[in-house]
Parts: structure tokens; C-alpha cells; sequence
């Protein structure tokens, strides 16, 4: 074994790329955000972090609602421009084509193949983060990206973030719940 | 735009491969996980969803600590093992070679490049899930793997888990906070 410390950090693996939207001022804005995960299967819920000082955290306490689209790789330039400028400086409204769904105030992202529409319940003040926790009211998906009633990850080609990169998803390593039955005890 | 609605359920496009490790009754235990995520930057924080019936939630609940363990690819086996059984009915604890850190109770599993050794902050409770966010106390990891002071994702190697199955990392898609000043407006 040879293993170092790093000190504490904000570190994790992979995470998913996506685009946070949230209405502010009754107007559509998208930021960049990689640190969300799923929070609950029943019932399904998801969760995302973002900095105290963001803009899009204005719009989601004032509606209680915002959105997690996920933008495909073709798009990491629109997506990546999105982190890189706020809300507060430049509207970013035309960037993406807005539309809504069931909630009315969480604008959804057209151009992004997979839309995840969420309603806040609960969100944990961490320190810098705020933790957002919202359940799934409705996923919205390109028709052309779902197999067998859902997004399928080679067609829907989204985008991984890992260490300040953008990344494709590579080859498969494998099925889950299955490739470990070829476990023997060692 | 064509778009369809697909319902709500727990989805979300890529997700971070890990292996919860937490001493059950005095005894190191690794379960399979993927719905975590960064939670915070500063005081640095991690998060990570379990359903309420499992194993590793009685550890962590008596410890206050838990591990997030990033498994390589070449660990597919042994990690989706660790998914199928459970440390109730299984002593899972020599799949992995266990190691403790700072917080003495929180095993780290030595084959994985990368453990993150988290003291719990807070746990909300979801509905099936609880959702636990841990405050990262150290990151312990593979010399041959860290470029300047953090993991790299190449040498790294981790396992993304979408739809029911486990990816490896592909090509680069772009660097973020900087593909996107290609953006011209519409």
C-alpha cells in the first residue's frame, strides 16, 4: 500500500453535468452544476448543491421549484457558458428554449434531451452550499433518447465532470446486479 | 421539440461508482452506492442516499462516520458483489483489505485508489432513503494516482454507473469554466 493524504476537499469521482433551472424575476436562467445525485427512490426525489451567493438560488426560494436538464455533449459549449457567467451580470433566458410543465415555474431547457422537473422539499444549509432537495414531479425526455420508458445513456450522450473536465461516457464495464455474481472468495 | 413525459422516478444520467464503508457491531462493511455526491465546498462535504433497511445505516448511525471508497474499473466484480449481498446475511468484510484513518472507526477499503473519510453531518430523512451528508476529514489515495495534490481521473480510473450499468470514463468532451468562451450569441 502506498497511500498519501490530500487534506479535506470537495472531492468526488464523476458527477453528472447539468444545467440547474430556476425562474428569477419571473425569467428563465440556467447555471452550470455537477453536484447533484438522486436523494430518494419512493418517493423520487434529487439533490444539488449550489453556492449561497448564486443567482439561482434566489429564483428556487422564491418559487420552491427548479429544474435539472441534462444537456447533451454537443452542447458543452452553451453548457459550460452558462458556468461562466451569472445570472445577476447577463440574462441568459435566450441561451436555451424555455418551456413548462406540470409545475408552471421551473423553466425546462428544450434543447436538453432529458428534463427533470422538481419541486423543493427541503434544503440543508451546509456552510458555503446549500443543499437543494427536491422531489421528481415529472421527467421530460426527447422522445428519440428513450428505450423501454427510459432515457437511454448512448443515445441521450450526457455529459461526465470529473476533476474541472467535461468527459464523454466511455465503454461499458459492465451490468449491474450481475457482473459481481462472477465473484469467488478469494 | 418532441418531447415526452416520462413520469417520476429516481433518475439522474451519470453517477459516481462508490462503496459506503462503515463498521457494523465492531466489523468493517462495504456496500455498493451510486447516489452521492459533492453537498458542499466549504466546510468541505459529501452526501450519499441509503435506503433505511440497509446494513451499513446501523454503522453509521452508531459510529457518526462512514468511508466513500472509489473502486477502479478493474474492480468492477468485487464492487457489484458487494451490491448483491448483503452484511446481514454475509461477512463482507474481506472482499476489501480494510485500513481506518483519522477517525479511527471509518474502514477504508486499501484496493480502491481513492477514500474519502467523512464524520457525519447530518442525516435528512427522504422517505425510503436517507439522505447522509458527511463531512470529509480526509482523502486518503494511491500515490501513483494523484497529480498535483488530486486524484487524476485517467489514472483513477472510476467506474460511472448509469441506467443499470457501470461505465468507464471516455474521451474528453472539453475543459470546464473555459470551452464555454467559445459561446457566441445566437
Amino acid at each position: 500500500m502506498d497511500k498519501i493524504t490530500l487534506g479535506p476537499m470537495p472531492y468526488m469521482s464523476v458527477m453528472p453535468t447539468l444545467l440547474v433551472g430556476a425562474n428569477v424575476k419571473g425569467k428563465a436562467n440556467y447555471m452550470t452544476a455537477a453536484w447533484a445525485t438522486v436523494a430518494c427512490m419512493a418517493p423520487p426525489m434529487v439533490c444539488v448543491a449550489l453556492n449561497k451567493t448564486r443567482y439561482t438560488v434566489k429564483g428556487i426560494d422564491e418559487n420552491k421549484t427548479f429544474s435539472l436538464n441534462v444537456p447533451a455533449a454537443k452542447h458543452v459549449v452553451e453548457t459550460d457558458h452558462c458556468g461562466l457567467v451569472s445570472g445577476a451580470q447577463q440574462d441568459k433566458s435566450a441561451i436555451f428554449t424555455s418551456y413548462y410543465g406540470t409545475l408552471k415555474t421551473a423553466p425546462l431547457a428544450e434543447e436538453c434531451p432529458v428534463n427533470i422537473e422538481c419541486r423543493l422539499f427541503r434544503s440543508v444549509d451546509c456552510g458555503s452550499h446549500l443543499l437543494y432537495i427536491g422531489e421528481v414531479v415529472e421527467i421530460h425526455a426527447d422522445r428519440s433518447c428513450v428505450v423501454d420508458g427510459k432515457p437511454d445513456t448512448v443515445k441521450t450522450d450526457p455529459i461526465v465532470y470529473a476533476q474541472s473536465a467535461y468527459w464523454h461516457v466511455g465503454k461499458p464495464a459492465g451490468k449491474a446486479f450481475s457482473v459481481g455474481k462472477e465473484y469467488k472468495k478469494k
